[in-house]
């Protein structure tokens, strides 16, 4: 398994009227960590782009649980825990400390510039076979 | 069933360098064409929360199936299948013209100023009930 | 002088815990604003990118009077008061009803897509010069 | 003279179809920085909203210079120049690396939870006092 951790600090602008960060920014946040593990595992995204692969969402999930306020620093873990086949799927959990405050899921595939879908590149394959087998090397960064 | 429609226009902020809308939008459109449903009941959100009521969400789920790009005029369908009780589901579809873009859920509940789970206001369920029986009188607006 | 309406409702995703909308929501609403301006006058912005031409922003001020609160209805007005040149300038104005919000403006150029600074196309310099003389036909819409 | 440094990575959520980080988002990350300085100089604003003061925005400028991207690690400067009265000013400064890349500034007062303009609290002032004539201590953090 796959499992990496980044660091979110609520912004005062992902706030909201009900004094809660507001529920959209959960899945800017499962992105942003998203873009982290996959640079843990030696893999930058926008190198991806730059080399003609993109990674649309083809589908995202968030339970939330308990609200975020301004100023939580929240820790978002990425969980992947089947090799990518054209497919593949992330898990997500935020945290402030111990708590848990929403779970997640994401579901991508890729496609080329002209938004056809293909197959990933053997690198990411390969990428992602070596961390679900060996472990992610190092300590978590910061994803915002 | 309740089945409002509510007109979003993508806005150039919500456009990502993929060239699409940005997939965290969705969830933003959802809340708008939700807001825009409960005014077509008689259920102005705003009004709800003066007088103490919230409605947060419990989980948002979005399936994205074709991109939408800058400029699109999009239709936000929302469906209320079953009278609500503590708690509640609507559900989404987005359109361009006829393609469906992407479909959606969300679940909610009424909480306090407190953030006290309560039941909902008698109004909130009886305008409910009176749409889910006989539908929503006129045309739909504009959401955002 | 040139002068066009565009009508905003505020988002709750565009509120802050101050329960206002959030001040860099108004940033977004000029764009959304001058990007119904340019329709207005026969420029799909939309287009002007298809062939080629892009907009970017040089400078952006706001000055914000007093708050917008969640489902406020608002008027943006933008006002263009010179013929462009290689630069050109649009200035706006943000009420609830007769109440003024915020006032602003920004400052533009063409580039094309290597990002090099181009001269704008002919059509454009028209539509703005004829508009200008002439004004703007037929009534505001909804830019959100 | 105060300042302080902020690091910023460009989320792929603040792109926009022209590639760029969307001109909107210097203007949250401009806040991010501001809510930094006030840590490092012993004033937190969550705690400040916690005792009743809030510090809207009256007014925000920035000058963009070169487009920032996706992925992007950059450096908000803020600086204080002159002492806070009633009202007070902030500027920034924008980097990727040595490459400037936007400036701006933003001015403020503080009001009670009525929105009354009312003066800042003595800690504020005493704070930033200090932090005018000393410095201010330790390395920068991660704002966003």
């Amino acid at each position: 398994m796959i499992r990496t951790e980044s660091r979110i600090r609520v912004r005062y602008s992902e706030t909201d009227a009900m004094g809660f960060a507001h529920h959209a920014n959960y899945v800017t946040w499962f992105e942003a960590a998203r873009i982290e593990m996959l640079d843990r595992i030696g893999l930058a995204y926008r190198e991806l782009e730059a080399s003609g692969y993109f990674i649309p969402v083809l589908e995202v999930k968030v339970r939330y649980r308990r609200p975020a306020f301004f100023d939580d620093r929240l820790t978002v873990t990425c969980l992947v825990k089947e090799q990518p086949g054209v497919r593949f799927r992330i898990e997500y959990e935020v945290r402030r400390g111990d708590t848990l405050l929403a779970t997640g899921s994401s579901a991508h595939a890729f496609i080329d510039k002209s938004t056809k879908p293909i197959r990933p590149p053997r690198r990411f394959l390969n990428a992602m076979k070596a961390a679900l087998r060996n472990g992610i090397p190092g300590p978590g960064g910061h994803a915002g």
